[in-house]
């Protein structure tokens, strides 16, 4: 830790943060330039908030070195995590990218599902995705159809041999909702509900965390490592667009340069949603290629098998056709990628 | 509702988008303009999603010409919600700002709580302010002492008479927090926790609602929306510090015109906490004055015994000596404020 | 354009409008909802400043229709431009992506330029980049050799067949810059500096105009728009990194997204500058990939003979040999992009 | 600077580094951490671009531990500085603030503008503003009267006694402008038009410099600092509205904390500009006043004689009545600030 005294500060001053950091055990090195002292504090920053030095006298800053997350860490790990996420699909390392398909909400019409589903997997998807429970931001829009939905889901898998992919909400479904899928998955508004982050961490399902739109990658690292931190080692990370500058063209700006920096950082597998990062239909098939490029290890796809009427986000699901022409294209793109792939 | 046409749509799609509408009993209005066709529909905007318009073919953008909030609205109520805290404290309309002051977290140490709130209660406070449960960014930090916290809290209103404001994370925890709190309080990060929105929705306490770092103005009344939607109408909006463009020398943006703005638009008090908004104890009293100027109804302010030992966010707490100082600059302010006050 | 009153706002309000509006020869839709009354007004944007019609007494907001720039439109032109910047090298449409590299700065060390001029020709790039002039945040850093860069990077031109792009700053440099370089540059922090934008329309060599870090699409394209309305419409539009939610692991985020979205709403080519856009050396060959698969026309790359030592920007510039083999992964990518680019 | 290397930097990465920082005369502390292995290095940052240590290899992170600019630093300069603005006005430091009013644009109807500063003059502001070159976003929106603008400008100074605040664009008119005006203004977009910096940095009348939307404190102060570093150091520092999360109900988020955290960083004076910093009239008065109380030196805001035929800006600008009224209730919160301004 780098504490930066302000170039006011009193000789007492800086004595006054010696001492409390010696007395936790920290090794000090002083460094006195001609403007300001900089305190350097060698030792674990567990035992201290940073927060609590800021607040003393003659401090202006505090630098974090180490990045606080540990369990998520490259440091922790060198070697990818691959999940198994059943059905003999692995995720994560060098195998191929998992594609996730299907409609945002689960619907009434179970007959819509089903053919959606029939066609995904057709067109080599391996998951099935769809909300049971939905996160809206108005009250007034639909809300899912719960645990029905989570039954629809649960036939489908039955019906297609599609794993399960479905988001959970509060605390209070995480096991309803683990009984029916097998992947359980935290909403961009939820990665920082941390009572949800330590409950999806004591179940033994993997989790598709999504990057809140505003979260920094250490947030979102933190994020993960609070599901780690309470037993679940089995986290994929999931950009699925954060606030940019533009809001009239673009829902939010997708970062897929998150996934070589998280990857960089991290040893978990990171998958990309373009549908929500791009909320436009004719950005998914351009983001889909460039995240596999970019070595995303999945991606995460709305298709509905008739947009014009579905009951939410619409306008950036795909069509059975398009979805199926995209597919091709991306296996076109596979081959090339595994050659081009920089081994670091 | 606006539906804007593509340039290049064909008369066939411009009229599937009217049959549509008016399948939906909406009134249309269409103004073929040189370049491109926009389609008027009149009507109530609950009855479709307008994502699944946006899907259909032909289509550029919508736009949503009324407000989604209604509850929350101006237009619903024109007066000023006032809502009564209990000990005859008002909050909203023309009350006098009601000041909330007390440590980021309930610590082990009663005693510091009991002298914190002794002194804000003397200075003029009339709420203490206190976390038992923390959500904190890393799964290492403090995470809150939980019910035992809510004791210590309760002993100091019964020493103290000041009421006690206090957060709840989780919708199983709402009973809990609200059988020990007078005001239950959700956190910036939870501001999109629909279910816990729900929950607190359903108890007869009122609830501060934190606006969320990423949260426009719209998000935020759409989320005070899903409270009243479920029953509870008490609901105060603090706005506490938005993500801006500088992250070096502030936490946050402390945006305090938010005040004006959703006071235009919404009948619901309003407050700030300058303690998150800027990170730094040397500008809480510049915000807290700025704030009270443009017609916040209240402040909630960090004050610990002893920061530079504090559990949580030393770095932005007032000593009791601070707050004092502060307390005296902003009742001088006051009287020249109602003075000042525009009338609208 | 479309007006939308206030909730309150009287008959005699919106009459004003009516009357304003027709008197500028727009045609009138009266649109009255149960809340609100939207005015919709047919006509030409130029005649009138929106903001003059926000300001009347009863009016809530307006909403543009169509999009202000016009000869930058995909509108006014269906097919993509193509410009030809010299030496039989295109850009635009199908042609193959331009790769233009070369170092941040032209510094006092002309064989080190000559050395990356000739790496970087042999290992496929057309365009050698360079700043003669250089803006730089700090007054203390190197300001660029100004003339005497640009000598230096004729003589590379000469000596390689590259054609060369560099930045002009101001508009009394403009013609100065022309005589020595094939390509004129425009940079991020100028993108709105309208004097400049005013010069390079005088001139006749192509432009690349650089998209600031806060600028939105449309504010790019009315920033092109500029230039062509002065009369110089070989404009090519460069993503370089906008202000996003990480300013920790990048310097920018890469916005890749916005070369499908500019492609929808303009003809002009769209290349990406990935150092810049990220800052840091092990995202350049990751971003090169997927710009080139989701469509860019070009790369602008740092390639410095000796990063170590660089003048500026160091970290993210590529010694010779990650430029070679980076190039060498990006001809693997082109045969398969090129088969698998959609066509709308 | 701090400079972290990587955990998997070798002991030949970490040696490299430090002979290469002794050989720049820097004084080197090593602090070895179980995880990485920290560089202090001692000395001055002028000797050295950042980014081209941050290319070697095994380094990760550099930290600037001093702040950049040198000349704009509180460090430099304890007391703060107060420039004379002509005709006995005095800003910054204990000076009362200085009011700047007027139109967004000088426009053909000189008797307009003669209208407005009598009024404005009468109302207590000492600086009449308006624009004679004007930054627009698109090319089809009036660009302003140039010189004709001035010679108006020019003669309300005489018929009115106030001092005349107005934009310059472009270094070639910086003459042209300093003739006629009192204080020559940079605008946001041009805040790191470098060129143009230098340029007023030679001249000797006070400027004003507004913000970026998307700048840092940082890169606000080291645009101050390029102005001072060529000779003037009378630059009065103006946020006007910076890149926020909602642009729906504002078109800015004003950024009132910039002022107290630019006061301890920088001796400079500070204004606000609420007129661009809102964009909308109901939110100046509200906006003004708290700019007052936290500490600004100044305000620019915009008044027109007819707002609803303004050729620019007419949504953010004050009637003159409007602009009365305000004033009013200024002067009743001076008195009162006074008092309860805290003495740092």
């Amino acid at each position: 830790m780098i504490i930066v005294m302000e170039p006011m500060a009193t000789e007492e001053d800086i004595q006054r943060v010696v001492r409390k950091m010696e007395s936790l055990d920290f090794k000090i090195i002083l460094n006195r330039g001609d403007v300001m002292t900089v305190v350097a504090a060698i030792g674990d920053k567990k035992l201290i908030d940073p927060s609590s030095l800021a607040s003393m006298e003659g401090v202006r800053e505090i630098k974090l070195i180490q990045e606080p997350f540990k369990l998520a860490s490259r440091e922790s790990q060198k070697a990818d995590t691959v999940i198994d996420l059943g059905f003999g699909v692995r995720i994560g390392g060098n195998n191929p990218p998992v594609i996730m398909a299907g409609p945002c909400s689960v619907e009434d019409n179970k007959d819509g599902l089903l053919k959606t589903a029939h066609a995904v997997k057709a067109a080599g998807a391996k998951v099935l995705r769809g909300g049971a429970f939905k996160p809206r931001t108005s009250p007034y829009d639909f809300q899912g159809l719960e645990e029905l939905g989570l039954k629809y889901l649960a036939e489908a898998r039955e019906k297609t041999g599609l794993l399960v992919a479905t988001e959970v909400m509060d605390s209070q479904d995480v096991d309803l909702v683990a009984d029916y899928a097998d992947i359980v998955q935290i909403g961009a508004r939820n990665m920082q509900n941390f009572k949800l982050l330590k409950a999806v961490g004591k179940i033994n399902k993997p989790v598709i965390l999504k990057r809140g739109a505003a979260a920094t990658v250490r947030e979102f690292l933190l994020a993960a490592e609070h599901i780690m931190h309470n037993g679940n080692s089995n986290v994929i990370l999931c950009e699925r667009g954060i606030m940019g500058v533009d809001t009239h063209f673009t829902r939010n700006t997708l970062d897929l340069l998150a996934v070589p920096v998280i990857k960089k950082y991290s040893h978990l597998p990171v998958i990309i949603d373009p549908s929500h990062g791009t909320g436009r239909r004719y950005l998914i098939a351009p983001a889909s290629k460039a995240a596999l490029v970019i070595g995303a290890n999945g991606l995460m796809i709305e298709v509905h098998h008739d947009p014009d009427n579905a009951y939410s986000d619409g306008a950036q699901s795909l069509t059975i056709e398009q979805f199926n022409t995209m597919m091709q294209e991306l296996k076109e793109l596979e081959n090339v990628i595994y050659k081009t792939q920089t081994t670091k």
